[in-house]
């Protein structure tokens, strides 16, 4: 059998000992496992742009991984620990709505409310849930515990979901959605989708109009705005050789506007 | 058997080749090592920081693990490479009292300065002892080498330690303190610990006094402050949603003032 | 057999979800990888700087080693996605020149075009070749697939190339220079390159003369500025518990002069 891989998404930065606090948990409960990073940028608190960057990652890894996300503005309250299991992987959680993407393509099969103490570390903090609990349990699932034995199962259909991404339909009109996340080279990712080319597509957002839809950057010369289907499936703006974001004065959050004939 | 963990604490970040240089000198001499990261986001050369991140990550790791730190500004001087054992863990370091705190929780039980060509890489440069010293040993010692084998042992006193953590005693009283580090949320890790409950606990740093002693974030309002036990054991203070290291304008080393009545 | 090594170079940043979706197709490929991040905070598409980045990390990796580098301002484009071979390792990148620096010091033994799509993922999308093909082609390799089977084999004479290292000669000379990389610290790394001591050595940077060559930082004062012969083979210049970079000015790209007499 293959070694389990754990993959670990946060809002902790990397000036911390909050992560590698919590994958020291992991080894110590499944010292096998292969450990990767998504990303641990997430801007604070942000269960969008978590839930975003865990979707565009998580299909590319092996049936079975384990996926470990703790943004989690609610720590403290009485939001719950989950674990959620879908016919592709696992996924440990608070229950904010940080797997709504996710499960918007995988449907979850199995939810657990992750209250035994048994799974938890011995000493519970009431600050740090990402490493008492959250970390324990992705390192017992890893190890092929049954999320069943973790705590009381309850219906997926309760879990508290986030908006999705908006799929442009197959007819003519105009949509509103917004920008989930800017990446490194200031492109703006947005949460439309498309499947289906179409004669004519516009976005507008930042009181600018780009358009027609096209494929790649080279499409365009340096310098130029375009717009294209972004590796994730969605549709993104970017500048060739540029900065979208910062040219367009824009951030995550801000509207965007979508018309298209098909 | 299961694999070697070694953990990497430096002040490198992680722009430059450094880190990785480590890591293969690591995986040539030890092709079965976990590697985990620790933080390589330390202040340039800040010893009591680096400190305080690798004694809260290191007590979650596994028995065994060996712990790579190279915060280092005595590079090309005379101070020591050593490496010291504790009843839990290895330590390789530069002997300029990084593991002062560790070793106050984990006393050390054997430590040797690291002399032996042997276990050097054939050619050491002027300026990288992390590559050609530190990260070499940290590997022999993940294959099982006996530290003795590495340089002459020394007795544990002879250690340089730095001022240690401020355990709050159990009688009423007003103590000094500082700020040991600032996390990504803009939290103040002030270096006071307690491990009794208080009838009346305030902080004053940044010229504002933060009382009483609260559990959790949730127990104030958004936007308020608060100081509370931190994960690791210490004193913090947070603002709700919010960054308190901006809001009070301090910096790590900046002095803070606890009043206790028990 | 010991277990397969993949490292992994980029101007990704570590914002987005860019690179773990390239270590999900790795694992799902080749599981029992271990992988290592080099850097992925080369400056967008400085193909200079990943090259030198890649260059100080890839010698001190075990033999066998697969080194993946995706900084590739010509996706889209016809530039060809590569595998190269030396007596020591295997390279997979975009055909840009940033492996000229490896391969001045280990010859390539044989090239490939990998324009075979079995080794591609099933749908490559046209801006994210780093997923859809470098990743896949590096797991392969790793997995000790023949490149031949991956694409026609060319002559490595015909791999694109940039401006090498300056070898300063066994004579007394004037040369001119640039700065391929700052580092953490502000240090400036140039492209020189010394082997035999000088009996004098200046170099001349923003403005500024500095000489002789020191050995190491501990040569001059706190706050004083040096040249020395770097960890990488490099000339650099530093401010000892300074930062050269800010102090003089200067930017990756810089001309640097040297003069010398033996």
């Amino acid at each position: 059998m293959s070694r389990p891989i754990i993959t670990l998404t946060t809002d902790f930065g990397s000036n911390d000992s909050y992560v590698p606090a919590m994958k020291g948990v992991i080894l110590a409960i499944c010292p096998e496992v292969t450990l990767v990073d998504i990303c641990h940028e997430v801007e604070p608190q942000a269960i969008g742009q978590a839930a975003y960057l865990l979707s565009t990652a998580s299909p590319y890894f092996p049936p079975g991984t384990v996926h470990l996300v703790v943004v989690d503005p609610g720590v403290g309250t009485e939001r719950w620990p989950i674990a959620v299991r879908t016919g592709r992987a696992s996924y440990v959680a608070p229950d904010n709505g940080v797997l709504s993407l996710v499960l918007h393509r995988e449907p979850a099969q199995m939810a657990v409310h992750l209250s035994e103490p048994r799974y938890h570390l011995p000493e519970v903090s009431a600050t740090f849930h990402g490493r008492d609990i959250f970390a324990p349990a992705a390192a017992h699932l890893a190890r092929g515990i049954d999320p069943a034995q973790m705590g009381p199962p309850f219906s997926p259909s309760r879990l508290i979901t986030l908006r999705g991404p908006v799929s442009l339909p197959e007819h003519s009109g105009s949509w509103q959605g917004e920008i989930v996340h800017i990446d490194h080279f200031g492109n703006l990712v947005t949460n439309f989708q498309i499947s289906h080319s179409r004669s004519r597509l516009a976005l507008t957002v930042g009181g600018q109009r780009i358009e027609p839809l096209h494929h790649t950057f080279a499409d365009v010369d340096p310098g130029q705005m375009l717009v294209y289907r972004g590796s994730g499936g969605y549709l993104e703006v970017a500048v060739r050789e540029g900065n979208a974001a910062a040219e367009l004065g824009v951030r995550v959050g801000d509207p965007v506007q979508a018309e298209s004939l098909l």
